[in-house]
């Protein structure tokens, strides 16, 4: 299934796709996608989605997930951009925190926030949490994930790395974690392991990778994770950028206004944002 | 006001204290604690609080309130405390999270996490955010701020410390964020950088301070916090620990099962908890 939220801001409702990639209103069967419909989506499985009322127009896709309790990211998952960040591959998986604040659609535009100088992209895959995960096993784990979307993790370089300790302080604004379009449930992936993400800004590719060169695979991260918190249904985890970031080029690129950043991930969609003055 | 919620685990109803120190329940009145209801606290000034109706016997207190959005926490705010560490004095706020499903009751017991060896105690006074504040004064900041509260800000400091970068690894674990008893209101506090701080183990003084001691005090913390990301209603900072935690000890000292903690603030009241094992 591929499960989303349309709608103006703050107003959004819950929509699934057809199979002609339509969207259809579930808006009559749950009430949002959020912790209280993540648990059982195997609800849906029997639905006849071509007998639900038929979206009209292009409407606004919003984050595919209402509510985010816990919006934690995973930092230099990939060796490569260990590397071009001029950061040791890291032991263990690193962990930071995104404001849930910072959720919007994935075609919304990016404002740049006051004070802002060193804006940088990152093509994500997130994972969506479906059950309360706490000191479960790898497969346990796995079955407690509800879904995957894009997440693209947008930065303030200053921000992060000049500010003073820990890295939340420049992945925090709002606008900075665009998250969708769709949640794709697990079923249709053959190997979320191997999908291909690319980022392009104004026509041209940026970041190329695959889930393949991951430092950490999903089913460690969600397990190691789980291991030092509870996470609950709704929470969602962005697993780290490939290379090709903006600090990461000689001389270093960063996002003014007027940029269009373009997103992809095999089988969960597409962004594109619009890079907006403050 | 003191407010706060009293109940069952997920089943706590809101209360607030009347003149002679008994629990009042709220129920009829609000819904519950919350980012619907913080905004528009001062609608429950004009009540006539002794004719609520008087909640029986000692309940159980929950986390003063629910469903936390972003659970913010600064490190090394007090001078004396950052030397215990062994860090330098910071030049900027250092801003890590803890996960929301930390959140406990103020007299919940402790569980100590399976695996842990490190753990530490921290008595902190924390904000409860009641407006939408981005990019705003200080004196925005101060006029969002609904109240606040005690935090035990828990910590595994194995955790925290050597499993690679950032904080909210040794901060998250369920039970970490014992939050009350009561969120008390700004109007209530003469001076808020002026309360004094304590923590108890087994009845023996660790910790004593006083907020004047805070090297970024609470309205620059908010200005500043807001500065990075947009807080939102119900968004709890907590703010920092003074002098006396185990890891400062020579040896140093950890919490282990049958141990117990007893915090007070100034007016914000007392927290009591039992440490228990895995």
């Amino acid at each position: 299934m591929k499960l989303l939220r349309f709608g103006e801001p703050g107003k959004e409702r819950p929509g699934i796709l057809d199979d002609g990639g339509a969207i259809r209103d579930l808006s009559g069967i749950v009430s949002d996608i959020d912790a209280g419909t993540l648990p059982d989506l195997d609800r849906l499985r029997g639905l006849d989605v071509s007998a639900l009322p038929l979206v009209p127009g292009t409407p606004r896709i919003g984050p595919c997930i209402a509510r985010v309790g816990n919006f934690i990211a995973v930092g230099l998952n990939y060796a490569d951009h260990a590397r071009e960040a001029g950061m040791a591959i890291p032991e263990e998986p690193i962990l930071f925190n995104k404001a849930p604040s910072s959720l919007s659609g994935p075609d919304d535009p990016i404002r740049i926030p006051r004070g802002s100088d060193k804006l940088d992209w990152e093509v994500e895959i997130a994972i969506v949490i479906g059950q309360p995960l706490h000191e479960v096993s790898a497969e346990e784990a796995v079955r407690g994930i509800a879904g995957y979307c894009i997440c693209h993790d947008v930065s303030e370089r200053t921000w992060q790395q000049e500010r003073g300790g820990q890295w939340t302080k420049g992945k925090s604004a709002p606008g900075f974690g665009p998250l969708g379009p769709w949640l794709v449930t697990p079923d249709e992936i053959a190997d979320v392991q191997s999908l291909a993400l690319s980022l392009d800004v104004n026509g041209q590719r940026m970041q190329t990778g695959t889930t393949e060169t991951m430092i950490f695979p999903i089913a460690h991260l969600v397990t190691y994770i789980a291991s030092f918190m509870r996470l609950e249904p709704g929470d969602v985890i962005t697993t780290g950028t490939p290379p090709g970031v903006g600090m990461g080029m000689t001389p270093p690129r960063f996002l003014k206004a007027g940029d269009v950043v373009e997103l992809a991930i095999e089988g969960l969609g597409h962004q594109r944002q619009e890079i907006v003055a403050s």
